[in-house]
């Protein structure tokens, strides 16, 4: 791969804030190293999505150093990010264990661009009361990025008790009807309570994004 | 149509208990009158599922003013029916007044075999207190059927919190990706609460007789 | 149908700052009637969405004649609303002419709660330069909801240029592949720009909801 | 992974008369271990499904000595169970050999509650007089758990022929149109036999917890 | 409709034994009527499947009243049909009277070839026993076209008994995920009994072709 | 509907060769009359696709007695269009007669811009021969349009036989699996054969526009 | 896996003219070991499907070396078979190489059951003079198994230019829309040609049995 | 596998100009070797596709040492190919750098006929000045061959831009709605820009066919 296949948007962060993100799930290392090199030469921080840990091992070592790895999210920070601000504005709900490592992606986002976050787990609607005492703290927060698989119906609960931001991550956990996430997107969708907006499915990423937009609109007005 | 066409399966009371159940939609009314003919050559009741205003209607007088009809649930009595035993032990909980159509279809064909049922309407997960106060009276009933459209969170939350037989009936109200009622169907499936058994789309008569199955295993036990 | 049927959670506004909002599509005009009934019993006002023209003519007047009622988004108010509020914050881009009727929906639905919105119509991304020349006047608003169908490319492009929130609301406007919206919906989830977020086809109601979710929280902080 | 991401639902039997069950496949070992480890500190037993072989044998040897492992069903079992209790109540059915390991997971999640089984393997009705010589033996069950993929046949056959409880489990066996289960799935839905009701593909866990509902309920009243 | 559009295969009978047929429902009446004027030009017979009532009433009287339509199965013979010959070798059964519609299309095809067939009617699985009293009729007979919608079961029972090519009609019969008849495709063609062939959902006329490409090669061996 | 709603692209034929088309099947004739004014304004042809009838006799006098309009293919000509040019370059295929109405649309969308075409009518590969004794003629020209519904075979068959570029219109005609045009637009998109390029279902204007994109490079080159 | 979870059906012969078949893809070593030794009590023959290299590696060798096994379609006789009978009345016709393995599992269930056939390689329709040089052979046939994948457009030729019957086998050979061999399926089922019948995907046993059923029909009457 | 499986279709380049292309992926070693056999007999080259790395080193090496074999687009080119012509007339755009193997697959099958391409990589929409930064460039080429994934809106932005042939090939990058390449292939199939074509999913090889039919057509012309 020569590095004439690579054209970041290095223009990115002034138009909406963000760096661009690298999806390296589908790339080859050769592909992921040529944009390293590229981010290096414009002097450009870059997150690392969907890094495997396969992928981290096979970069020469020059890049991989550099990276701030962390295996449950499979996220990378390569180069410098933001220092943390004060207070959580933002919740990250998940329904099960199994949700973890896809509400670990949308906390390691935020926490790219300094935001904290407050992780909730396990709060499935099968054991409300799990929920329901935490409604006081979650109902201070501007947003709540809820995590859910299988039957999607935590959104729904959760957008039904609080007035921030509901965003639903519906994540791939499951099987039969529930394989792939399609149950847990099309009921986020489909929620009954008003104003659930929706990612795609096991986008912890996309998210986090949607949060950060969320907050600057907030810091602007 | 000719009677040659009719085969009723007249000896499933005695083997499962049921009345064949006459489901009309998709018949004329020909076909119709065949049915009715041959339940009265046997002196059979029959229950008549999804009978369009408007097939009743075009029916002969002879047949139609013997049709104890409910316009709600689009179902017919034709012949005896059981009188009502005491006390009910099934609930039937709609999450919003368009789910009640398909509700009163499992009411109504619960009556026909002299089961009373008690209705609690509105009680989707949007406002969760609703369903929260009525918790008490629900925890002593042996079946719980759930009719929920759009996002079908309802049975989940309903299974979570009490601890009797919980049958979903998705419904097919709502749009985009909820047409059709698979939203609700999916997520019912896919219930993260340990239990929860699922019929058909819209399909109240069969949550009846799931009803009728259970509530007799438990007597005969 | 009698009263107690109806069930509304006017325990909403005080819990999320909504009033229940009435999906009258698939209501019979009885139950509508007993929805106004009891909202009048409680002193509450309604948002009604989907309200069809013959839904509305076959109100009792008594209830008809209080409508506020706008054929294009086929949305209706009932009781008091909110005045309107100063500059607008929101933008409400449509791709196509066909798109306007959701469009108006979430205009509409602003508008019940006092919020005032900018609307541009027909910058589908066949004709690029009609979207690049609004940029700037969009640039300075804290959310964009996209009305969109067929390809659904319109929010990818909004989301690549604008900073702000950006709403998707995929409509079920064209035919074959486009066919119910679900190109338009799959598009948008899909998005290689960061940050989009989605609501249900041809939900302009819950947009606007989510819209307020996101003021209510910009002005709380 | 730390001990704070786990929040088990230690209520759950007081409330629903059953401990929460771990779906093991999609957890990470040092989640399970997590997991095992508060069960420890509240004294609870667990049933464990879907547990792998090599998740199991990467356990710290303290937690894996401990469970009671059967491969077939991939259950375990985690500290005290109940003890059997007499007579078969429940059958559970199987179309094929191949359904055996999703009827071994009904089996084994009863047994763990005490529950006995009658367990009638090979039933498919492309050789029906397998079925019909065991009807008097079953005809006595409270309920019947029919284990089936490919076509889906063998729920409706059951139902037109017993009284009981008729519980579909589709399974993901077959190939092509059958793949993933679907066609088992919708021909269980769509059963032209009187109250059918179904699970999850593949989900032999709840349909035994559906089961317990039932025999519950038969006690209590 | 101009004459040059139609260009009818008019040497299909000495290729393949049949004479084109004609799906009218998609056709406007202009193009029926083109149709039927080239037949009459060539002299030629046609069978029309699919003619709505409406259709038929439109077409000029010329050519109405020379077709034999038979309203239950919507065809139409135009021209001179094939005489019946001796016993039936072709046995079509339906799993219950909303299926007639389609049996009868296909029974109405081979009469317009000559064959003639014993129709069975509502045999659906719920009764078994009124399918097994019929086996020793069936035994004898060289193919059994199997029509029926909603679980599909049908099928693989009466491939399971009996020995003779077991033509499979999927019908659109059926509601919730019956609908369009893709439940009882799929159940068909995932058939655990040896041997079953599928024709297209509601496709009698298919069934029928098929059917007397086998008793032509029955015969020409 | 005021004026402003509308935001004609203007200036695509510049850039593109092509007039803005209005799809006029999803909007009111508010919105159509709105459009046909600006254009008015601007001097501006029209072409107009899925035009119903009811439609046009419904718009003010003015606009509709200067449409020419095709009832087959339901699209106007508003305002002048190009005169024909010589010999047609393109020849438009449909397999059965039902596929003439989209046929008819490729036609008269390459009319508008002056290019003549030849239409061959029902050769779908049941017939094969209707196809082979016309290969000859049709080896001249640059260009293939497909129109097939049902199995979607055509494509495939003339691609394998003539070097011209051959685009693919998959129609909704059929029923079944064949239901809306998904058989065929998969068929022709997976076509054995080198080289077949689709559009989307029915969308024979786009089948036009690709056709004029090619024969434009072709004059350039 | 003890005994008595195999039940075969061992009175099938008799009943249908098959022997069981045993499907062994999903099954575990343990169980097909216990299934050929309940064969060998009966003294019965079997014929295995789908049965991959690695399990025939790991069955015992008493069983092992019994086995006549052929790699390519992956098929196994076990005990006596027929022997073969003299001219093939069968042509089993494929589109491509990649089709082989079905194709080959369709000649050895026949040549299980004694009846010999001719294979017919890389007819695929954008080849057309391929199939076209061999229409004289095949028309004597009595049953064309055509196995194709990708866009299944090879049966629908086939049945227009022959006579006999017409067995289409979809195989699960594509990529992109034909993942899956559904494409192939729908194709097949939508055909324009009369009476093309379809089994499941990749089911070559299934054609082949459905080929034995015509061929006994034909030699019955 | 015998050299009989194999019926090269050794016509193709004198009827469409075109040798066969062979599918490497679906194909054992030695099916491969008997059609490189094949090909040195008639002394033809062939064009290879999806050929794998493991598939190439286990091929003889009589063999393997005449393939000219890219690894990113995991094409082969067997034989002599054209030597390239002049300046490029195609364009091959990839919305981001994951979709590049597919591209080259493009350029490949391209050159192998001879013909150049500009490749412009990166060009997303989520990045549009990366894209319009190139349109004076790309205005100047007869074809743009647009290989994007996920929302698959870059074809709409580049047919609203240019008014040469745009060939959309969607890619089976992303995850979510947009695993398999669906969520972008119906975005181009509803594409609101005239004149979009389509090939399957990652069907590089033929866009480039395409291209070539078009390119011919000009050249003839």
């Amino acid at each position: 791969v020569s590095r004439d296949q690579v054209n970041l948007d290095f223009r990115r962060r002034e138009r909406l804030g963000f760096d661009e993100a690298i999806l390296c799930d589908p790339k080859s290392v050769a592909q992921l190293a040529a944009i390293l090199e590229e981010a290096d030469e414009r002097d450009a921080s870059l997150l690392l999505t969907r890094l495997q840990a396969e992928q981290l091992d096979r970069l020469p070592d020059a890049f991989r150093v550099r990276i701030d790895y962390d295996p449950v999210s499979r996220t990378g920070f390569y180069g410098d990010h933001s220092p943390p601000r004060g207070e959580p504005r933002v919740g990250v709900l998940t329904a099960g264990t199994s949700d973890v490592a896809v509400a670990r992606e949308v906390a390691r986002t935020l926490a790219y661009y300094g935001e904290p976050s407050l992780e909730v787990t396990d709060v499935g609607v099968a054991g409300l009361w799990r929920l329901l005492e935490r409604v006081d703290d979650l109902r201070k927060l501007a947003a709540l990025v809820v995590v859910a698989g299988m039957d999607g119906a935590l959104p729904s609960v959760v957008a039904g008790l609080l007035p921030g931001m509901v965003i639903s991550v519906p994540t791939s956990v499951g099987y039969g009807v529930a394989t792939g996430g399609y149950a847990a997107l099309h009921s986020a969708l489909a929620s009954c309570a008003p104003g659930v907006v929706v990612v795609n499915i096991d986008n912890g990423y996309g998210a986090a994004c949607a949060t950060l937009r969320l907050l600057r609109a907030t810091a602007a007005s």
